[in-house]
């Protein structure tokens, strides 16, 4: 397959770049290239599928977000609440719905979710993020045409994003562990499912 | 108690503030008045609590978001995705965060959220509305300050909406029964619960 995979530079993207490559032609993209893309500004998202080229599947490992001071609205006002929407969700459902006029019968999205533990301080945008990607990936994957299937993978913490933190106890998983997950996603035949790891 | 229902004109709103108003005193909120608040301009809720004078617990009933077509790009664009989003998710979101500064101590906030029985044509966006508000207070409840709950209710289609639409036959929850699960949450001790009715 050709896979197109958005966020290639990051920790799990290169992960899920490296995993898919052995079986299948891989297209990077990031906000720094090879391919460049910018999932909160969607002008990028078409210039990136005219520059790709046919696709079998698409996937996004491009996926940060603030943390938010829920009740400090001087620090924190409601526009920065909108904003910081863009990237993941927004950004994420924007690339969506260009991926599904783009692909091929039975082609694939997967998308970045996550998982919170517990609930986190300054957490609740992050919650909101997560919580409403999972929900549009539950019914949006029933309105794609032609057999395109959508799912999502949601890592919890990741054991190689904790150590570059210089976080050594924290339990997390590996990263290689996470990238399998994406890669079960493009290989299988599941849809509107979110697998968590 | 002295409790403000925005959304106090709709079904449900009526509906809540009717169970409300044997027990406790109640202020009635929405676009046409008596108090004038409009969810999706900020601004408006600012005057509304300073309007509204102390409160113990708020509720909203106002809930309305579109429909929308996910493959149509040139019908539903991105940017009418992001501006649906202000009302019914962004707008509550901006109310609790106002609540928790507003409310006294053990204070409650109670949103509405709402549940799809099954994946909707066009639903797709609403179901990242309700799945996103849902996650948002599971994590929002425990950084709200001074023992200040926050709550949700969700409802499934309602009897009198369905039968106002000329739906004769599809099954739906009584109004009273969905007011009933608001009245829980203000007179109850819950935080961080999606009521599902």
């Amino acid at each position: 397959m050709r896979v197109l995979v958005i966020g290639a530079t990051g920790t799990i993207g290169r992960a899920v770049s490296q995993a898919l490559a052995g079986e299948h032609e891989v297209l990077r993209a990031s906000r720094s290239g090879p391919l460049r893309v910018d999932l909160a500004d969607t002008a990028t998202l078409d210039a990136l599928f005219e520059e790709a080229g046919p696709l079998d599947a698409v996937v996004c490992c491009a996926a940060s977000g603030p943390l938010a001071p829920l009740l400090d609205l001087a620090a924190f006002p409601d526009t920065a609440f909108t904003t910081a929407l863009h990237g993941k969700l927004l950004g994420q459902i924007a690339l969506t719905r260009r991926a599904a006029a783009h692909l091929p019968d039975a082609g694939s999205v997967t998308l970045t979710s996550g998982t919170f533990p517990a609930p986190l301080p300054d957490g609740s945008l992050g919650a909101l993020v997560n919580s409403g990607l999972e929900g549009f990936v539950a019914n949006a994957a029933h309105e794609l045409p032609r057999g395109v299937r959508l799912n999502a993978v949601s890592p919890g913490w990741v054991e190689e994003t904790l150590r570059g933190l210089g976080d050594e106890t924290t339990a997390g998983t590996p990263v290689a562990e996470v990238a399998q997950a994406y890669v079960d996603a493009v290989e299988g035949v599941m849809t509107g499912r979110v697998l968590r790891v």
